[in-house]
C-alpha cells in the first residue's frame, strides 16, 4: 500500500483536533491555507465559547476572513480533520473556498460524500475540489478514543 | 383570506431586516426567543463583519447561546425572515432550537422546505418544528427590492 506523506497544514489540523481532546471537546481540528501560507487554524470549541456554531471549520474560515479583511476566501483551502457536516459544508460554500481536504469521513453527520452531499446537488452555489481520506487513520482514532472514554 | 396578525418577534426580525438593507447587506432577520422573551435579534452582516458565516440567524443564535450560557438552545424559538440556508438550518439542529418560524420561502438556497430539506432527512440529528410563510409578503418585498436596486 503506498502511504502519501500527510501535507503539513493537516498534520497541524491533527494537532489542533489533539488540543481539542485535551480541552473536552470532540477532537476535531481545521486549518485555512492560502497561496501555501497557513491563515486560520482552529479546533472545535462550542463548550467552551458557549457556541453551538464553533466547530473547528467555522472557526478556521471565521477567523481567515477576519485576517484577510474579506467575507470570502477565494483561492483559499481548507483542511480539516473530519468529513464536514451540512453547517460547516454550507459555509465552505459561502466562503468560496476552493478546495477541501479532510479526514475521517462521517457517515452519520457529513455533508460531502454522505447525506446531502451539499456539494453535488444541481444548481449548488459554489462546489469546492474535494479530497478525502487524507489523514484519516489518525483523525478517526483520535474521535473513536474520545468518544468509548465517555460511555 | 384570512390573515393572522403578524407575532410580535417575527417584525421585529423584519425590522432588523430593514436594517440589514440600511446598511447595504441582503435584508434578512432573525430574533430568537424563549418562554415568550426575546433573547437575540440580529441581521445578516457579512459585509461589515467580513464574516461569511454571518447570516442573521448564525448571528442570533450565537448571541442567544453566550447569553444563556450554553451551548444549546433547547426550548428556544427562532424567527427569521427568509427561509434558512444549508449552514443555518445545519446550526438550528446544533442549537437544538425547538421551533422555526420563517417568512419568505427560497426556493434556491433554502434548506427546509427546498433543496436538501434538512429536518426531513432520515437519521437527522434534530427535527425542530417548522412554520413557513409568517410575514413573508414583506419579507419577500424586502429582498426583491434590494436585488432589484443593484441590478
Amino acid at each position: 500500500m503506498i502511504r502519501w506523506p500527510l501535507p503539513e497544514p493537516m498534520a497541524l489540523a491533527l494537532a489542533a483536533a489533539r488540543d481539542a481532546r485535551d480541552a473536552g471537546e470532540v477532537p476535531v481540528g481545521a486549518v485555512v491555507v492560502k497561496d501555501g501560507a497557513v491563515v486560520a487554524t482552529a479546533h472545535n470549541a462550542p463548550r467552551a465559547l458557549h457556541d453551538p456554531t464553533a466547530h473547528a471549520e467555522m472557526l478556521a474560515i471565521r477567523e481567515a476572513a477576519r485576517l484577510l479583511g474579506d467575507e470570502r476566501l477565494a483561492g483559499c483551502d481548507l483542511y480539516v480533520t473530519l468529513e464536514p457536516c451540512p453547517m460547516c459544508a454550507g459555509a465552505i460554500q459561502h466562503a468560496r473556498i476552493a478546495r477541501v481536504y479532510y479526514g475521517a469521513a462521517d457517515p452519520k453527520g457529513g455533508a460531502v460524500e454522505h447525506g446531502p452531499r451539499l456539494f453535488d446537488r444541481a444548481g449548488s452555489l459554489h462546489r469546492p475540489e474535494t479530497y478525502g481520506g487524507i489523514g484519516e487513520e489518525e483523525a478517526a482514532a483520535l474521535l473513536r478514543g474520545f468518544f468509548a472514554e465517555r460511555r
